[in-house]
């Protein structure tokens, strides 16, 4: 790409985009506005980002004190609590890396992760000790561990060693630090892919990149200084899809449910509705079990007005219709990548469409993946890499460029056919776009299923499958097949009322509403779980793996 | 100031922020989004996004036929139309330079910033060719004149010459361009401040300056693509505010009201009430008019939920609480300056702040600056320099620094002073910041009075004169005075129904509420009208030269 320089301006051009500036600015304009975060005990730790910013500061001053030089990478295992955000902010203010660490990941994809970044210490939740310690025999660069923990460190007990107490470097440091000014484009975090092929892969991202995307994600959720955001998405993932810098921008509310799983759905709703979430993200993956937990409340929580973003997986059109009848909250569909530095799009519609929609529409159009945030450039493209009209027929490969997207991947020879010469990363997602301007993902390139040399989408007949109402979860893969090359096997978890009730050949009559016969699949199965990634996406790779002779052996 | 470079990034580095981009991704995300311009002919012309690009794109080949290279500057006198708006994109995105034209600038003034830019060409409206053939004679540097007309060429009377249509030149254009990727640091458009002291100053803004400003806009103005956002400050302003840059961001209906002026107020009530607008920018100086145009109308208008943000001045609370109980239209503070790139802060009540609020402290609290924008970095400093603290009290210059700040003047010896070495910009303006980070702008630094070495503040003074009901306008400046060094005159326009049954005395009992009797002004003098700057301001310079001798003479 051949840049041209124009007319010098008159602008302040040493000035660099620093992410540290972002909380820095909202503790003077929004200092007043409040944190709250529930502690491993229940109870809830409640401070204002004035405070935040004094910990932060404090927080830098200790990396000094365990002489952690400028660009060394550091490791961070947390839940999503109020010190994972003053991490967020301490840790690469001073010029260090942070290097999120997916608690979910195998213990060989940990320590692959650690050592490839070179981290030279780790930050660890005292409750996720035995990860560390299960990875730390292998971690070769690590010289110690910093605890998070209210507890003295004479409490805890482990094996990692040498050992730090997260509060106690705190309440021993100054609360006077002067940030470095960083060079911009400068590594602010890593984040490694989870490694659906081949090993992780580590995204580095600047502290241009997540300075700019915050904007442009607070621009374009409409978050505001009257929000009270949830932070539901792990903020070890894509850095929690953004959301703790877009509120910070406007200084609004923030609320982190601490530690969470899926035995956890009360203390979640329960937050949500006390503390009056206006906004809030999420991949269905703990979506859905939070309707079911809604779907027994009684009454049910008045949530009107509440956009719940939702991201990492399609969420089906009866949760989203669901929320709506049951709650009154609004679930906003958005795509991205760990490249593409999420948020790629967001599924509101434009006023002038919604004009002439009648209802069902307006739930089918919800499906779409949505309109592409200004700031980045899309293709769709062929086989051979040309580009295809925006139809909403066309589907190809979508490729992405902009200023917070990859432009490669960290010491991963081999990987650059991933990114096309003019910039742009190769997503592996097919999909279409309208004439509007909508984005719909039809698939990943390879959980296409290719029958007899047609395409079947597998995520077309996931939503199907989980729009028959006694179906609570599916996934859909193609396996090798003698004759027709691949076929779709489904499997389908039952709800608990519908368990045994429902045939095979009943689920394939519904489906044959929306499928030709030759698409059906041959395979209909009952289990009791979906294998999902570490991310909590359908595990396709897996799936396929254990089901892969189910055709051929016959 | 020292760079430190971490390490490095996968970023996409060579992806550079360019202006253009925003509206190329708003006609592919948002096509369909309509815009509506007032024509001269009083009827208005609709259009959508989608169908706004392709004529910028026909708008930048037509820059290529009239040989204008990267980097030239090029003049524009135009009024706030939908040309306006394709203007600021699609010249910008050639790689020249836009030179907005303040339009009521002296012929001397404007002709100088013409010479001072070396503008090749200038755009200018069919009913602004007075301006131009006035200053043309004295334009060394301009090769040629567009005409921005409905009417052939053969219909428009003119001395200017050569003469290029610019309708003919976009119809005889290709629609499809490919734009050059422009260093992100070169100039995209040049503003000169009006020069209340000396000649006027040249700030050039970075494709990068406006990029970045655009999107804290709209994250922190809240801007959506449910808005209708209506242009009301002139587009030769500051960028019209940078209202036009983040409702394109965000695909936000755009309203544009053509030429107009204190004759056209039940034009603008209309179209803002008949578009239905939910958003929009002004001074003081049009938004009192149109209150007082509202005043007389019945039905009053419902506009309900409207922001309007207010800037150049102070807005006075009587303004403020008359929109919201006649019309339900929220007036939002805003404060910024040529050089910082509105907008600096926003009078936006945190939730957290307003709950203690009695009905007074909310109207008090309105009259506030606001809170700065999370980005630019402020100071306010003593007469030596020193930093003074946040306690609301302590007053002293505003210094700001930031992103999109200014960090000199293009070509103008001797301005080295108003920046500090720090890359702060001097403001001139002298305020407070509160403990919550609310600034308030207490006076400019050259309005203060100094009377017996003690301050008085006009702007204060102002506000308590328009806040009694049958003071319409009012204007205070310091006058030398033999024995005082200076004492204040008041200038005040009553309203008619008042006109001759308020006395001086009256006034002066009025304003003794607020201020001790030392302050009072010795004069205060009944006027039809006050003397306005070219941005619509108090043109305090020109009082005091015409009553510098009030005092002295006696």
């Amino acid at each position: 790409m051949e840049i041209v320089k124009g007319f010098s301006a008159t602008s302040q051009t040493n000035y660099q985009l620093n992410v540290t500036t972002l909380l820095k600015h909202a503790a003077r304009s929004f200092g007043k506005q409040e944190i709250v975060s529930r502690k491993h005990d229940g109870s809830l730790f409640r401070y204002t980002y004035k405070e935040a910013y004094e910990r932060i500061k404090r927080l830098a001053n200790s990396l000094v004190s365990l002489r952690i030089e400028v660009g060394e990478k550091i490791g961070v295992l947390e839940w999503n609590t109020y010190r994972h955000f003053e991490i967020y902010y301490g840790l690469p203010g001073t010029g260090a890396v942070m290097l999120l660490l997916n608690l979910r990941l195998s213990q060989q994809e940990l320590s692959y992760v650690v050592n490839h970044a070179e981290a030279k210490f780790i930050f660890v939740d005292e409750n996720l000790l035995h990860v560390a310690e299960a990875i730390a025999p292998f971690c070769k660069t690590v010289k110690g561990y910093v605890i998070i923990t209210d507890k003295p460190l004479s409490d805890i007990s482990t094996s990692l060693e040498p050992i730090y107490s997260y509060e106690e470097m705190l309440g021993e440091a100054s609360p006077d630090y002067d940030w470095p000014i960083i060079e911009e484009t400068s590594a602010y975090s890593a984040c490694y892919t989870s490694g659906t092929t081949g090993r992780p892969k580590g995204v580095y991202y600047s502290h241009r990149d997540v300075y700019l995307q915050a904007l442009m994600y607070a621009a374009n959720a409409s978050i505001s200084i009257k929000d009270t955001v949830f932070q539901l998405v792990p903020m070890f993932h894509v850095l929690g899809w953004g959301t703790p810098y877009a509120a910070t921008i406007v200084g609004a509310k923030l609320v982190f449910p601490g530690r969470y799983s899926l035995k956890n759905l009360e203390d979640l709703t329960t937050l949500l509705v006390e503390e009056k979430v206006t906004m809030a993200n999420g991949a269905p993956a703990i979506l859905m079990p939070m309707l079911e937990y809604i779907r027994k409340m009684e009454p049910k929580p008045d949530l009107t007005g509440v956009r719940i973003i939702s991201g990492a997986s399609e969420p089906p059109v009866a949760m989203m219709k669901d929320y709506m009848d049951l709650t009154g909250a609004e679930i906003i569909h958005s795509y991205g990548s760990t490249e593409a530095h999420a948020i790629v799009t967001l599924n509101r519609v434009i006023p002038i469409l919604e004009k002439g929609f009648s209802e069902e529409d307006k739930w089918d159009f919800k499906r779409k993946q949505g309109y592409i945030v200004v700031g980045l450039d899309i293709k769709i493209v062929d086989e051979n890499g040309r580009e295809l009209p925006h139809d909403g027929e066309s589907a190809g490969e979508v490729l992405l460029r902009g200023p917070w997207v990859s432009g490669s991947y960290y010491n991963a020879p081999e990987s650059e056919a991933q990114f096309s010469d003019e910039g742009y990363f190769r997503s592996g997602d097919v999909g279409t776009i309208s004439p509007e301007g909508y984005l719909k993902i039809t698939d990943r390139l390879k959980d296409l299923i290719k029958s007899g040399g047609e395409w079947i989408s597998s995520v077309d007949m996931e939503n199907a499958l989980i729009s028959y109402p006694p179906i609570l979860e599916a996934a859909v893969v193609g396996c090798p097949h003698p004759k027709w090359e691949e076929r779709p096997l489904a499997l389908v978890v039952l709800r608990d009322e519908f368990k045994t009730k429902v045939t095979q050949d009943e689920i394939r009559k519904y489906l044959a509403e929306k499928f030709v016969k030759w698409q059906l699949p041959d395979e209909i199965l009952y289990v009791t779980n979906i294998l999902k990634t570490s991310v909590g996406k359908i595990d396709k790779k897996a799936i396929r793996m254990k089901y892969k002779e189910i055709y051929t052996s016959k």
